[in-house]
């Protein structure tokens, strides 16, 4: 039953040799690896409003230039993740580039923030996707955080499907959101020049702002360098790709920061222009697409738009997340677990990790994660400002033919993500510095779980000149409950493979005990009998009593100790519950805790 | 850790031996099992002028002929639970009475409604205690369900440490509330004879009632029936008496009848003279306190007093269940696990499951637990019949000296039983129907247990005649993934035990295939290694197909088939998320699918 309900919700299990089919082209690469950074257009223009409106609307001007420098940081990480791809086409990105470059430690910060960073993600676009919802229907708005949790666990499915078939289903919504602003943007600027809009609405570039302060600035650009988050995706996931894997991935990522460059920019100019300011109630997009088009029917495709993008930023943490998982897997910093491909041949075991791990985020903030942004931009330009710096001291090391211009482009993407990240730590400490405890955590973690790995493996590794002892003979301890044909078997079995067999039964009263011993005697008087007694109506102590006595002499004479233990195999499930479990604690505590091997008999109940 | 919790909380494990110590005398065994009974004398008065009072105050005279009604029932119950005692000894009560002489059936309907019904006893009663404490502390009003749940726990644990502590700590209430009960009643006839009681307060005995029905009275009497409830505890719980048993079981439910006929007649007579009339604010037994001693210490005594004993009627519960079940489960109608004494002697499975299924009760209901009430009463009155009727058979059939009068007191005692049924079934039928759905149920799953347990009997019985094919050898499997030490060892043990040894190595790719072939060729040229390719990246089918060949070809010859399962004891829990746990899921399949036994061979973890 569970087989079938598995899969009708994840689809027939692919063959291995099927993967070349689950890779994606371009335009659905785009789709699903660009959601985040595209969805953050949504909200990058009003973060940088809302600083500048402590100051007044006579500030809004400063947009502009902010939006130029935000632009700028655009290009350089673009440029410069261009050259990560192609420097490092499994995929990876600034955990692969930091290690190899400065080191395991950076790169275990990077990969660890990055990994936070996904589940993050998910749950702020998850909810920023709820609110939108629950905006438009109010009466569903006790059940946020049920639907959030419903949203998660539909794109979770969605993901274990294959990304070939979540990209297929996401791409729209992708493409619509990008049509809808690029209208919004053509239709604003065509009634400028039309001169629709009064230039009354706006304050001139460059009129003087009493109170303005150079930090206020700086907060304001690191408000908007938020709209950034999640270009750092594609680099993680080049393997995802079609080949030849890492042009196409160069190409798609040139093409998102187009993209995006555009939009963001032609939303923030319009802002300035049509004089908008941030509201509680609306959204700025909101705002914008309600002077451009009144409440049209234009207007409500631009806010669906919206509204599905927001969602759908989560699909870009579960196509990066699973590889980075792999990554960190692969070099044994977490665990085995996320090496195997499920029966889509995704990473399956990383896409439900980071599903769980978000709606854990999810219910513990109660759905409210806007206070969550922040960290995770800080939790963005750690691995940016990382994989910037690896790659300069690569052109340096490796110096390879037109290296300088390359040096040039990473120089700068690092000086500036450098910058973003001090001003975040300088301008919002109070919302980042949960980043400075956990990152510490994971990669302490990270280290334990490699330490542990390598221990094993030492442990395990074949030493070719030390030959183990011969095993000369096996002793087989059979407990027994009574006299019925379970024991019968065991007994015949236990003969097979030992050279010394006990049965062992345990008695709770006097009376028992000597009546098991009469029947015994004359049942099997070939196989030795051992009576304990039990004056706690305890199995485990006395038998485990009586393995550690013939252990220790098995041990001396190299002989292995065998306990066998029956277990019923009843037909129906339920009626596991009527027999005493007995047999399945007395393993687990002897494989536990003592040196034997511990067989299990089955015996199936035909009725 | 968890064991020294358990130890703390239950206290040390007893022996066997120690059984009689745990064993009540006749003060302590009236405290444990009495509370449910006496408990109904706080509720009792009030549930007959409830519908009295439908009619008006001038109807409350009918109270006094109810309150005799119900007291010559009491009285027939007693007498012949009596009577139950001295011939079935070993408790069982109403179950074994039914089952010994009207049949099977009867004897599962008694004891099916009697285990529902200590079910209900406790979730009723703890509802009406912590209702008791969030009127007095209406701040806590928003927790009743988690204060209900913490006092099933409270009194599971105390039941966990076995009847003799229980009933050290429980008795003291229980005489408090008789002690408080018996002032009360005397103070205020005290008072009467003293004409401090103006007598306009009550209408004469006799008055003519214009409008009172049949069907009223009859409802009325069935009402105060529900003060019965708990009699028949004594008789399940005979072997928790210290010796002479049945001898000293009699006498307390002797000294029962006394105290709670003499407490509800007492009350019902005294509401009737003080002109009491039922109030949604206040209990009846409040008004009369308050009346006869105004608010004063006493008051609050008294107060206090009942809403203790309405906790504590959970208790009789406690005692009763576990016993009923290890009856039940020793003829095989119930799972055999409550057959085994805890580590204090008790059935501890009982206390849990009573514990946990009345939870399950108090959440569903969300503690308001009032409208099961009625339901409880025909749950108790459906085996006062049965076990009435049991006992008639019983004279007819045996005929011992004196039967006579014996026979006329069951015969009194099964005739009012049968007509409060009735008269239940009549007149709160709405209330009471889901007693005739769940009822059948409860013997229908008794059956299925019992028709099990036979099965397997009969499955298990050795026919000397028949001799078991011998076992000409041994078949044994290796999984293997690599090669490591556990794999060294594993192929030695195998060697030892088995005539026939292979390794099987699962592949998902070609080129792992080649090198493990390769390598295994050198390293261990003695074994022959099947390699098995899967396209699904799955371990368990392909080896589950090559077990299916083995196994075919193995019984032509009978040998036996044996799959060896290396596993990893890690050196700390955590540990085990490091590995990946197929070699688990292996052994389940393999185990419940496949005629193999399978062997754990463990390898441990040192660092």
């Amino acid at each position: 039953m569970f087989s079938s309900l598995k899969r009708f919700l994840i689809g027939r299990p692919l063959k291995s040799t099927e993967l070349g089919e689950q890779k994606l082209n371009k335009l659905k690469a785009l789709a699903v690896l660009s959601s985040d950074a595209l969805s953050s257009v949504a909200y990058g223009t009003e973060q940088i409003l809302l600083v500048l409106a402590t100051i007044g609307a006579i500030a809004f001007w400063y947009s502009l230039p902010i939006a130029i420098g935000v632009l700028i940081l655009l290009m350089a990480l673009i440029l410069s993740y261009r050259q990560i791809i192609y420097s490092y086409p499994h995929g990876g990105g600034a955990y692969v580039v930091s290690k190899t470059n400065l080191g395991v430690n950076p790169g275990l910060i990077a990969g660890g923030s990055l990994l936070v960073d996904y589940i993050l993600t998910v749950a702020v676009s998850v909810s920023a996707g709820t609110d939108a919802i629950t905006s438009a229907f109010p009466t569903l708005h006790q059940y946020t955080v049920g639907i959030a949790i419903a949203m998660v666990v539909f794109i979770t499915i969605l993901n274990l499907r294959g990304i070939n078939e979540s990209a297929s289903v996401l791409a729209y919504p992708v493409y619509l959101f990008v049509l809808a602003l690029v209208i919004l943007i053509i239709v604003g600027i065509f009634r400028i020049i039309n001169g629709q809009v009064p230039s009354t609405l706006h304050t001139p570039v460059g009129t003087a702002v009493p109170g303005i302060t150079l930090f206020l600035l700086l907060r304001a650009f690191a408000s908007g360098c938020s709209a950034l988050t999640g270009v750092e995706a594609i680099s993680n996931a080049v393997p995802n790709f079609k080949e030849p894997a890492a042009k196409n991935a160069a190409k798609t990522l040139v093409m998102m920061g187009f993209i995006l460059a555009f939009l963001f920019v032609g939303v923030t100019f319009l802002a300035y222009w049509y004089g908008i300011a941030p509201k509680a109630e609306e959204t700025v997009v909101s705002q914008l697409a309600s002077e451009v088009f009144g409440r049209s029917a234009m207007y409500y495709f631009i806010q669906g738009a919206t509204a599905l993008i927001l969602i759908l930023a989560a699909n870009t943490g579960f196509s990066a997340f699973p590889l980075l998982a792999y990554n960190l897997a692969s070099d044994k910093y977490m665990p085995r677990m996320y090496l195997i491909r499920g029966d889509r041949l995704g990473y399956s075991n990383g896409i439900i990790t980071l599903g769980l791990a978000s709606i854990l985020v999810i219910v513990a903030f109660n759905g409210q994660t806007e206070q969550l942004i922040p960290l995770y931009a800080v939790g963005v330009f750690i691995p940016f400002t990382l994989s910037q710096t690896g790659m300069i001291v690569k052109w340096v090391r490796e110096k390879p033919t037109g290296w300088v211009p390359k040096l040039l482009t990473n120089l700068l993407g690092a000086a500036i993500t450098l910058t973003v990240l001090c001003i975040f730590f300088i301008t919002k400490f109070t919302q980042v510095w949960a980043v400075l405890v956990f990152l510490p955590i994971i990669v302490f973690i990270f280290h334990q779980i490699h330490k542990h790995y390598d221990a094993v493996a030492e442990q395990l590794r074949v030493n070719p000149n030390e030959i183990p002892d011969k095993i000369e003979g096996n002793v087989v301890l059979v407990p027994v409950a009574g006299i019925t044909k379970v024991v019968e078997q065991s007994l015949n079995y236990a003969q097979a493979i030992g050279d010394y067999v006990f049965a062992v039964y345990v008695a709770f009263d006097r009376e028992s005990m000597l009546r098991m011993e009469g029947k015994w005697k004359k049942w099997r008087p070939d196989v030795r009998l051992v009576t304990l007694f039990s004056y706690y109506r305890d199995l485990i102590t006395p038998i485990s009593k009586l393995v550690d006595t013939i252990e220790s002499k098995a041990e001396e004479r190299n002989y292995t100790v065998t306990v066998l233990i029956p277990q019923f195999i009843p037909k129906k499930g339920w009626h596991n519950f009527l027999h005493n479990q007995s047999s399945v604690l007395l393993r687990l505590y002897l494989l536990y805790k003592k040196n034997v091997i511990v067989s299990t008999v089955p015996y199936r109940l035909h009725k």
